[in-house]
């Protein structure tokens, strides 16, 4: 080290080093710990946000916080989100509410429904989570550089440190320290402005919009009755929508006049010292008039400007050594509310491939997969969000626009765009650990989506389990083994010889299944309670009595039964389906002793 | 004090003095310290439970720990138990399953099934919970006298501290300190052998059955299948019944064959030196056999034996200044699983009773009501339970026995306890605090019993509420103001004209309301969702977005609608349904300014 360097520079080691605690930061520390890996993560900032930022969290995030365990909480303080009302000119000028319509079209969603909620709480419960597992986050902490090591070797071998960081840690009264870590992995979760990416000489591409927005977040007084709906204003003023949050709160974002000059020419950036919240409350106004938009007792949360940049890192790594992750990979407008949606998804997609990697379970490629997943998922995001902002700000079609966008043509699109919007519709394409070579086998568990939710009845106690439940976020692959209707002789003997051949030395559960580490067996009949007892199941790997489960009712009547028939899985041939650790489907294979060697070569392509 | 005392003799005041830290204490301590009372709770035992005891909570304790918060926890923690098994001897002589059925008949119960979890975990979770709010249970603690002021003006002034208590306090090595306790009201809630009972000379009315019963906890080694299931075996060497618990344990009751000579003779209790749990287990095994019963493990988790005695308090209090509750006042057999149930239910009705009488908002006659309510409920629980017995022990119908029990009957019987072992069917007798006058204005409101769940929408956006959520035990009175078709412009003005009457200064909220201590306003309105918004509801006592509501289906279509139906509310007519703090309806009243008076006069009969 230099001379600038004082006393208290230490010298460390540590499996994960994720820079950033925004959502993608904390989401990934908060797996890495419960899995059981050695990480650590720093911030930049000397304290939590306090308001505003991201706004909410749509109904696949909500799946994906309820599989760690948090969503139960989120869902409480936050304000959930059912409707959506559109404002429009009536005849008159006047406006109107032209329709009110549920806000999200995602009938198999866990949650039909997003909940508003500012950024800073859903930090906080990741936080609250980590530190359980002993995790703290380091704040007022910055990285002054990284380096990686050149040697293919090392950067081969997970187990090697091939990263150097230095740390920069503020103290009080002006004083700092550093630390040099030395990172086996390095995830840069630094947000839009990426200093990680910078230093990775990873370029963003993509443009920046003209379109420059006012975010508001405030305590209303108004006479518009939409306001704890989700709220879209086209008037010959312009467009704003504003969303229902929190503690009676609401966020407005408002699109600014195009004269209103609040760029800052040298950086191309929406300059916050141009404009004020009496500007773009004044903005609201015009647009919403003859409504009314107060703030009561004074209470305007945060407020802020920018200009939408749309852009996607053009990798997501170097070497699969240092990531990126969240809004350090990809930006775009705030329209269909992804940000924050979308890097929680990333993150969640990468913590169990580095756990795997790093507890030595899997190859390296695993990581590969990272990027094909995510990088593809965020150029879509990003051709969703221009089609979605143009028919944002399309005129509507009048007596002045007669071809302008039709209130259908409007509708239509919403529908198409909200499999995007619920975060339901993520599809991953085919590669090493996605595989729908026997999708026709089970057509409605598709391979690369998330499981569709569904309650069985547990065969032992006649309990109502939801299917997501079973899929906890816990490292492991859920073998779902849809094992016919095992009242039926030749259903049982099958079902033997497929559990049977799992266990075979040869197989997947003896080659790569590290002691229950990294498999959960589950088991569907689709027998009845009446005719089925928990006790003639067949003994499978890791049996338990809360582990059998049947397609059937409820006995009271209210829940259950057509698992089966929803997935399109025969009643008597059934179907194993493969869970990977995220909850999305890796495999659908036969019930049958070939279709165990197909899972086998399957978790072969990238299980050591 | 005596030359005894030593010098840590200390002298204090209290509102309420609690005397046991069972299920019944710690209700009424955590109910009473939420409701911002001054109170303290003493147990003897220097440690709690560890294990053992009551083992359940049925489904209307489950309602009552969610009005306090509760239920989730509980509901996670322990084992939801959903059906029920019944083995008797085929014509073979073997035992075999004759049947198969649903644990619980509720159907209109929040939670249609009961939990089988251990008497300490449910006692924490209130301890926890009353913690929040700064109140401890003092442990090794025992009240050594208790005498009461004879003065009639004192005995009528709630804010008098008519109690005088002496507490012994054992502190380590064997030293003790005391205190001289004065209360304004103390509750004996110390169990079946109640101190506080005896001091205050109430007899428990009733017998000493002549069954004996072996409990035990353990965790099965079994080939009997329904061992998640509640199983009732019924062999020609006995009877036993099995209920499911936490942690894979089971607990098994056994009667004692009548030849087990347990009995203490000078006592009359069972005497547990005199038996063992192999003893116990011996015959689980015979009645059970050919099925076996091992210890997995050796994990015994508790057991014991008893002598089941059926006794009723011929009084609740003595002037309503010392009160009982719990096992103290009633005692029977573990069938029914009643006990902690019951001991819940006592203080969960006493609470808001003691709450509103020592804040001065309600007279000393409400606390009657308590001993009139409870009472009764205790001695339809004892006749309940001797039939149940009866049921019990009763012969099965067979070729040796052919007048005995047929299935059918017992069927039959069960169905028609169900009400009872639910908990949902208790209904309280008309009183100052229950009028069904109107009955028939809402008819399946009804008047002494527990509000039925239903589904409304929001009408500020659109999100599904379970009224049972509206109703939490915050000690206020809840009026649910079902008000018609509000885009009906009669309904409207007819409503408005209701709301307005409310607030006049001959009314009851001006009266009793105390700022919103007292009254809850909640409007329900038989409107749809695109016809009312909320502003269309005219503002009533309290008036927020989040209290008005809709009778109509989610927008996406899973839940709500028809409630107004349900209760049996007419759609324009509407009604007014005063629900009482402990979610018991006190009064359906007619929506219209005379029902508006009535309520009024409702209120008078005990509000100050
Ligand atoms: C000022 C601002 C306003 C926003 N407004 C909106 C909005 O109105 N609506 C919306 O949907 N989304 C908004 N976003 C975006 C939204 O916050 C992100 O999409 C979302 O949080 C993605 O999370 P992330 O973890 O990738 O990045 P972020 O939430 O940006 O988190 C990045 C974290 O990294 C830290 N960091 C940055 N650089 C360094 C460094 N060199 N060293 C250490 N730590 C560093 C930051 O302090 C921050 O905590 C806003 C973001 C910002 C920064
Ligand atoms: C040993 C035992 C075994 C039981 N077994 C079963 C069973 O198998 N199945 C079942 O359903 N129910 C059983 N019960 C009954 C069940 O526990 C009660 O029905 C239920 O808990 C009622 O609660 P309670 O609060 O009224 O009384 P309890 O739970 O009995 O609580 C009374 C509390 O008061 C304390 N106490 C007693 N006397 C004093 C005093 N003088 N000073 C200070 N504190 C005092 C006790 O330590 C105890 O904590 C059993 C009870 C006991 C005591």
């Amino acid at each position: 080290m230099a001379a600038h360097s004082n006393a208290s520079t230490q010298e460390s080691y540590v499996d994960v080093l994720i820079v950033g605690a925004g959502p993608a930061g904390v989401m990934c520390a908060n797996a890495l710990v419960h899995a059981g890996i050695n990480v650590r993560i720093v911030d930049k900032r000397p304290e939590g946000l306090s308001a505003g930022q991201a706004d909410g969290l749509q109904p696949r995030s909500l799946e994906i916080l309820q599989s760690y365990g948090l969503a139960e909480q989120l869902l409480k303080e936050g304000s959930s989100i059912h409707r959506m009302a559109t404002y429009e000119p009536a005849q008159d000028g006047r406006l109107k509410r032209v329709r009110l319509s549920a806000a999200m079209l995602a009938p198999n969603a866990r949650w039909n429904f997003g909940i508003g909620l500012s950024q800073n709480r859903i930090e906080d419960v990741f936080l609250a989570s980590m530190e359980t597992k002993g995790l703290k986050l380091e704040r007022a902490t910055t990285p002054t550089s990284l380096k990686m090591s050149e040697q293919i070797n090392e950067i081969a071998d997970p187990q090697s440190y091939v990263n150097t960081v230095v740390l920069q840690r503020a103290g009080k009264e002006g004083t700092s320290d550093s630390e040099i870590v030395h990172a086996k992995f390095v995830l840069g979760a630094d947000g839009a402005h990426s200093w990680v990416r910078k230093v990775l000489n990873i370029r963003a591409e993509g443009s920046t919009s003209n379109a420059v927005w006012g975010v508001i977040d405030l305590l209303p007084d108004t006479d518009l009755p939409d306001i704890r709906n989700i709220t879209y204003v086209h008037s010959s003023e312009g467009m704003l929508f504003m969303i229902p949050r929190e503690r009676d709160l609401i966020r407005i974002y408002v699109q600014q006049p195009n004269n209103s000059d609040v760029i800052d020419p040298a950086t191309g950036r929406a300059d916050k010292n141009k404009t004020s919240p009496e500007k773009i409350l004044a903005q609201v106004r015009k647009i919403m008039h003859p409504y009314r938009m107060e703030v009561k007792d004074n209470l305007i949360d945060w407020w802020t400007i920018y200009v939408v940049g749309q852009r996607v890192a053009e990798r997501y790594s170097v070497h699969d050594r240092t990531l990126i992750a969240g809004d350090a990979c990809h930006t775009h407008s705030p329209k269909a509310g992804q940000g924050m949606n979308a890097a929680l998804g990333d993150s969640h997609n990468l913590a169990w491939k580095l756990t795997y990697v790093l507890k030595g379970w899997a190859n390296m490629s695993l990581l590969r997969t990272y990027e094909s997943e995510r990088r593809t998922f965020a150029e879509d995001l990003i051709n969703f969000d221009k089609q979605w902002s143009q028919l944002f700000m399309a005129k509507r079609q009048s007596s002045e626009h007669p071809d302008g966008v039709t209130h259908e043509q409007f509708v239509g699109m919403m529908k198409k765009f909200n499999s995007f919007v619920s975060g339901i519709g993520i599809r991953y394409s085919p590669s090493a650990i996605v595989c729908p070579q026997h999708q026709a086998i089970a057509p409605n568990m598709v391979v690369g989506e998330r499981v569709i939710p569904q309650i069985f009845i547990c065969a032992a106690d006649g309990r109502p389990v939801e299917l997501h439940d079973l899929l906890p976020a816990d490292s492991r692959f859920k073998i779902l083994v849809f094992g016919g209707d095992i009242a039926v002789a030749e259903d049982l003997q099958t079902l033997r010889e497929v559990i049977n051949a799992t266990i075979q030395p040869g197989n997947f559960v003896h080659r790569f299944g590290r002691d229950g580490a990294v498999f959960d067996m589950l088991c569907f009949s689709s027998g009845k309670q009446q005719n089925v007892n928990y006790a003639d199941f067949p003994p499978f790997y890791g049996s338990h009595w809360s582990k059998a489960f049947l397609d059937d009712i409820l006995l009271t009547g209210q829940v259950g039964g057509g698992g089966y028939e929803k997935y399109g899985i025969d009643k008597h041939a059934g179907a194993v389906v493969i869970v990977r650790p995220d909850g999305y489907i890796g495999m659908v294979a036969p019930l049958s002793v070939h279709g165990v060697e197909e899972i086998t070569a399957y978790f072969d392509n990238f299980l050591i």
